[in-house]
């Protein structure tokens, strides 16, 4: 499977040089960087691509091709499989489109009897294929439009391209790293199952996320996904959990979706998460991403500078089934000690609105030490005049150092917050945009470990 | 009351030249738009604020005063509201913390007495006090931290500060309208109630948003407020519905929270929509604030241009047992002859991958005059390479002043959709991040004029 995201040598069967076309958004993806091998563009009308050569058939490409990728119109692709076939090509990713999806069941018959007979291993057809941050980049939707992500932990498995895309691109924005985004598509010879078995071995992966609308092979998909969620996080959206959607995935990539409470009894007995909606996964990934020290319970001590926050944290904790902490009288004695006289030291902790970075300092690594507390929970508003971005951060990442709990931060507003949110999660401490996420989040993440 | 939010002619109690002080940021606010009155600075110590000349005492100032603000240390409040009394001010607010909710119940009767005995109506204290588009900004936070909102149709009532300011500077930003918002505190003589009921009368609110802890006399609450629930929405987050909440709630505003259930069956019969949590009210705003056409009923078209996003809406959509239309067989005979073969017309419609601006114009347009649709949802994926920004807003303009019903679209993404979800709520349509919040807020839409 590697070759998938690690090729060396490529054929992009379909190279173009039409600006805006399939052929020629791929073509271009493997130019520049993550890809550092070799590209050829197989294309029998064209003498150059780009400024490259153009090779009339893929037997012509001098020496061993490790990948070859398949953007042509349907009619055509299964000629094009024969010639890989013949090449000994092992690693085939099929954009095209136009096979079982719109009942073309010939057609579809067809390509899988290609496959076996040349005992390819196929992603596709009718998907977007492979981003790697080892160098593969099949996703034909140029960058302006789909920001690609940084190097990361988090692989991402998706049966729809666009859908998958558009949360790709959302990801990369909040920066979120990732190891690979596989958008499979029909699913003909290489299936979700398969995918996260792979991923599950991935030294480069160490959270696993699945949009899937239709599972092909259930108890195998159950099994495998039980091994490895007890040491990899799998975060799944299972779309089509309604009778009218099944009616829908039908056609939308031709496998069946089957009831809601079915497929979450059974995901959650294989230790998969299942996030119910988009955001529910981000947040998720938020906190398994960046944080890796397992907490020793599920005890809250929640710390902010708006009292108001604190009782949404209160609320939040108690609705997810977490606990608030309570936290020692050693603890909060000493707290009290350094705080102003009307700073409310229990929990929650609240700072008061003119908090500043050491109020922070003081109490986070006053709760770090507390035996009572697990968990801690910050919430950091900076409408509020004395929070400093420069003093705060630096802070932070002091403290990210130094602490042997899980913590994480919440933050609300515009500009400033959402900058402020970028720079903590750049320190490695997650921040959530209002309590109930980060409740929400650290439910699944007490769960995980427990 | 129109004075807290219109005043002309105003006194900052505690107006100082130091750069940073609550004093100083307040006096600023009055400088400079929205706010076209005189502003007067009442500074015992100092000469002059900002190159305006200080008044010694609140009898100097030449001419009547329609609203003073006190910003000074909770000891000196008493006097400075007896100034007021003695100088016929009517309305106050106080922005100085100190009261009951540090337990301080001698000052809080002092303070009572006061404003009893010369009839004035007061705002806080330990409160932010008010923004209003019309004028009053006492606000102490700076414009750099906490964005202003434009001016708009929603009011906002919160009992926290911090909180209040944190969900303000976000809304701002996503670019929300406001009328007012009012950060109330310690509600010691005008409380939440007296709030929503002016709110519920006034011509430039029509949508009341409300953050509340405690509530100081329940059945008026409810009763003012299913009055009001009639012709405006009245959205509310409720703080403090956990039992440790409630033991918060009592040191952070002196005011007591009550059972979760208890509140949320009351608020129902009242007809108060309740967001569980900041970003659910958010949702509800962004559909009240932008759509006034009373839906038919709750049957939606689904539209979109990722089979997975079609998915995922049907989900919700049942999820939030609201209906999925069913088009007419002219309506989709009519559309079919417009679209490629493999496009999908049923509901969902998926214009597919290369969808561009025409398609989408032609099924909102066909669906809009579909008697089985009253509500069309349409996902728009600016990753897929055929979706023009220019266009797809230009169409949408034209298409918000022909259509008879409610449209909500939906997108996901990083800069590009992020830019693209501002330029189409611009053009007054809800544009959601993801199908399930769309759903959610449809849900309460629908329910609200049902």
């Amino acid at each position: 499977m590697k070759n998938f995201f690690q090729a060396k040598r490529v054929a992009i069967i379909g190279a173009s040089k039409e600006e805006g076309k399939v052929g020629n958004v791929i073509f271009q993806n493997f130019l520049g960087l993550p890809f550092k091998g070799e590209v050829f563009a197989v294309n029998p009308t064209a003498e150059e691509v780009m400024g490259y050569p153009a090779y009339k058939k893929l037997k012509d490409i001098p020496g061993k091709i490790d990948l070859a990728v398949i953007a042509i119109p349907a009619k055509y692709v299964i000629k094009a499989v024969e010639e890989c076939g013949k090449e000994k090509i092992k690693n085939l990713i099929i954009i095209s489109a136009g096979f079982k999806e719109i009942g073309n069941k010939k057609l579809d018959n067809q390509l899988q009897k290609m496959l076996s007979k040349y005992k390819i291993k196929c992603i596709g057809p009718n998907c977007l294929g492979v981003y790697s941050s080892q160098g593969v980049d099949t996703l034909f939707l140029p960058k302006f439009r789909l920001k690609r992500p940084k190097p990361g932990t988090i692989s991402f498995v998706s049966q729809s391209g666009a859908s998958g895309s558009a949360i790709l691109d959302l990801a990369a924005e909040q920066g979120y790293g990732f190891s690979k985004f596989i958008s499979y598509g029909n699913a003909m010879n290489i299936n979700e199952t398969d995918l996260i078995e792979y991923l599950g071995e991935d030294k480069e992966t160490k959270v696993i996320c699945l949009y899937v609308e239709g599972i092909s092979d259930g108890k195998r998909f159950l099994d495998v996904c039980r091994k490895i969620s007890r040491k990899k996080p799998i975060i799944a959206i299972k779309g089509g959990i309604s009778k009218k959607a099944s009616q829908a995935t039908l056609s939308h990539t031709g496998s069946m979706a089957g009831q809601a409470e079915i497929y979450f009894g059974a995901f959650k007995q294989a230790g998969i998460i299942t996030a119910h909606n988009l955001e529910e996964m981000f947040d998720y990934l938020r906190i398994f991403e960046k944080i890796h020290i397992k907490p020793k319970g599920k005890k809250i001590q929640v710390i902010t500078n708006g009292g108001g926050y604190g009782i949404l944290s209160t609320d939040a904790i108690e609705h997810f089934e977490l606990e608030m902490a309570e936290p020692s009288k050693k603890t909060t004695n000493s707290l009290k000690n350094k705080m102003p006289a009307i700073a409310v030291i229990k929990n929650p902790t609240d700072l008061l609105g003119d908090a500043n970075t050491q109020r922070y300092k003081d109490s986070i690594t006053a709760y770090n030490k507390d035996k009572n507390v697990d968990i801690i929970m910050a919430t950091i508003l900076p409408q509020t005049p004395l929070i400093g971005e420069k003093s705060i951060i630096a802070a932070l990442k002091e403290l990210k150092k130094q602490i042997k709990k899980p913590l994480v931060t919440i933050t609300t507003g515009s500009k400033y917050a959402k900058e402020l949110r970028k720079k903590i999660e750049k320190t490695g401490i997650p921040c959530f945009e209002f309590p109930y996420n980060a409740a929400r989040a650290l439910k699944e993440f007490t769960s995980f470990f427990s």
